[in-house]
């Protein structure tokens, strides 16, 4: 342990910026069980893809070379955003009273107000070289919309964010964000699609999910040429870009002379967790460090903690090739909770992968313990934190704790992964005592694992 | 001019944060006009002021010394978010096609959102070293409620915020961020208070200002020992405790290796401007340095540009010192735009002497001119600016064209002093068409000025 006196913000310099991302699939000891077409069920080829995504985000998906390097049109809005700053807790360590050494990596300054900006930015452009004029994705939360809206707008491309209804409806100011940039947001389930019009002959209150909003927009990229798709999380080529996060966190572990012992991150479809985790899990695999790496998710949304790993859709309408990963059905609509970027069936194949052979932990926290320990957070480390991202500072301050009884001054890593300045609907309804925890029931399990395919 | 590749983003380490704060006092040609008693009309001594504010606070109101020592605790705090970034604005300087260097001091980036927390924190260290356990304030825009919510929480105190009504109606989330942080928000004018009752009584739909609620903060303070007041602008001491900014960028135009030929804040009561411009005002005054320091007032709300330089009340109900300075009057009350931190009937004393002396420039923006700048700024640079903020962005931007005609390379630095993330509701409007360019006549200038006190 180092004994030197660390700083409380490590900053690099713009010289110091990776780059290159890191792929992860270069050193799985395993690799990842390849995507499925949708209907012959055979391993999909690149040209199962092209109906949405540009050549070179394919080739990301599915290369298994180790480094990619940033192109410099996206290096430079890159510079405009990173490097971001690892950060030590020292007062939520005080406040803990804790020997742990808690660091955390924080995205939340930009205007998307999150980690997403690091792979719309990449998308965008690799679209924009394609020729694409238009990307339709989802959002849940809305930061990955805010996001990709604020890419497309640097690159003046234009972009159709189709929003989850509950969150559209929870975060007006989601919208105005994402209008301000230049993107138009619909609510989904819409009727403008065939795959909303279908949620809502069946459903006509539905609040949506991120996998019908999914289904929307890739169904309106398929049928358009000019138009293609941009995912925010689960995809290879998705926590690729999000690495950049982990690489730049382990360069400023160097420059404050420690390591982590355990490294922390949310988990919906992974990138937050991926982002931040890829690279130590090489250390892991390769350099056989010795490191903890935790995926936390909603009580709610359990997939890695309670799902099943089988193949599966990403989107409810069975548009996606199918993923092996772990899922709760690509119907399952889960509770309201307000971490939106959370509320998704199933997980990054990659980080399946990882979890199925064993090389990380997963575990769950409920909405009250995950705002509780927000505003613990936000009274010692005068920032605002995301639900998303809150979900990992519950379990540091588990970790921490821990330490407290045992005396142990572990290093431990979280990503902080963005802001809550528009999630303060949420924080009302905490600070008024209205947060309620949904129940995830083994009933709800098994009717969601119903609509997993049989292969 | 530099020909060295500045980067994007220059940052201090934290052992280079300024150790003191620059006091402007110590260095005008002329002194600043002494506040005078608002009964006798005779110049105030700190006795004056012990009924609201600490002691240390009253000696740097007061004092001529030219450096004032951070305390440790302070420094503790002010390290959870300080240095704050010198940013280059590369994207904007292209998106122009500008030979000038743009550069901004982005002060977003903490859980207030904006500038505020830089004298909210010593201000609520001073009184908790005094044994005080509740301050009093008033908000317009809600930045410095939460600034000073935060500080409290951070050290253990209470804090009660008078938030100026139409801010309170146009801005919810304020009202929740402060509330998450421990404060508890009163939307002005009220009934809770003889001040406010006043007002409800003359005018029942008051949309309220910050003198109405300034009114309303020091009438509960200056009735109860264990409660202080705390004021987020206008006094010598507020001013002080921004010259971190200032002093910060001077530092960091040194690694730069530029200097500014033009510095720009926005101007509401001035602690966005004294704090940026101060330092360099001081390299101006003593070292004759050549440099241009512009305050950027909104149309509606003029009071350097078109106000009276007098003696007047610093609130609405006449409780305070009188002070000199520009004024509109102090029952004065803008149009409902949507800079609520700049809608202020007076500007600081410093200020307003320096200006009397032709050592600065006071220019004003309509709300359009705002909001168009704002989403330029926004497309380019990928960060979102608060309102106030903007008002700089747009006096640089012209600054900025002036040069594209000119060819001249000049080196323009302008205060971000925050995000506007909870503004949204301003940008939605701005966004729809809805932003109403409030005109400020002669005759509501006559009508202001007639409550300015004859002395």
């Amino acid at each position: 342990m180092s004994k030197k006196k660390v700083p409380g913000r490590i900053y690099l310099t713009e010289d110091q910026l990776p780059k290159a991302w890191y792929n992860m699939q270069a050193d799985m000891p395993n690799p990842v069980a390849p995507p499925l077409n949708p209907s012959t069920h055979k391993p999909a080829s690149g040209a199962d893809f092209e109906a949405i995504f540009p050549k070179d985000l394919i080739e990301q998906e599915m290369t298994l070379e180790r480094y990619i390097d940033i192109p410099d049109e996206v290096m430079k809005m890159y510079k405009l955003m990173r490097p971001s700053p690892l950060i030590r807790a020292y007062c939520l360590e005080e406040a803990l009273g804790t020997p742990a050494h808690i660091y955390y990596k924080y995205e939340g300054n930009n205007a998307s107000g999150s980690h997403k900006l690091n792979s719309a930015v990449p998308q965008a452009y690799y679209n924009k070289i394609a020729g694409i004029k238009k990307l339709t994705t989802e959002t849940g939360a809305g930061q990955w919309g805010t996001a990709l809206s604020i890419a497309c707008g640097f690159y003046d491309m234009a972009c159709e964010v189709y929003m989850v209804r509950v969150s559209y409806d929870q975060k007006p100011y989601r919208r105005v964000i994402m209008e301000t940039y230049g993107g138009s947001v619909i609510p989904s389930p819409s009727p403008s699609t065939e795959s909303g019009r279908r949620i809502l002959r069946e459903h006509p209150d539905s609040r949506g999910s991120l996998a019908i909003a999914i289904a929307e927009a890739v169904e309106v990229a398929a049928g358009r040429s000019d138009t293609n798709y941009a995912l925010g999380s689960v995809l290879n080529h998705v926590l690729l870009h999000q690495t950049i996060i982990g690489l730049e966190a382990q360069k400023q572990f160097e420059i404050a002379d420690e390591y982590p012992d355990i490294v922390i991150g949310c988990c919906g479809g992974g990138s937050n967790l991926g982002g931040i985790a890829f690279p130590f899990m090489r250390d892991k695999i390769v350099n056989h460090q010795d490191i903890r790496i935790i995926g936390v998710e909603p009580a709610a949304c359990p997939s890695l903690t309670k799902g099943k790993l089988a193949y599966d859709f990403g989107d409810a309408s069975g548009f996606t090739p199918l993923m092996k990963m772990y899922t709760l059905g690509h119907d399952f609509v889960p509770s309201g909770i307000h971490a939106g970027g959370l509320r998704y069936h199933g997980c990054s194949p990659i980080i399946s992968k990882l979890h199925e052979d064993g090389l990380m932990e997963a575990t769950s926290v409920s909405q009250s313990e995950v705002f509780a320990a927000a505003k613990l957070f936000a009274k010692h480390e005068a920032l605002l934190p995301a639900p998303e991202s809150s979900h990992a500072i519950a379990v540091a301050i588990q970790e921490a704790l821990k330490c407290k009884e045992t005396g142990e001054e572990k290093v431990i890593l979280f990503n902080l992964s963005g802001n809550g300045y528009l999630d303060l609907a949420a924080y009302d309804n905490y600070n008024h005592g209205k947060i309620v925890d949904a129940e995830y029931t083994d009933e709800m399990l098994a009717e969601g694992l119903k609509t997993v395919p049989e292969l």
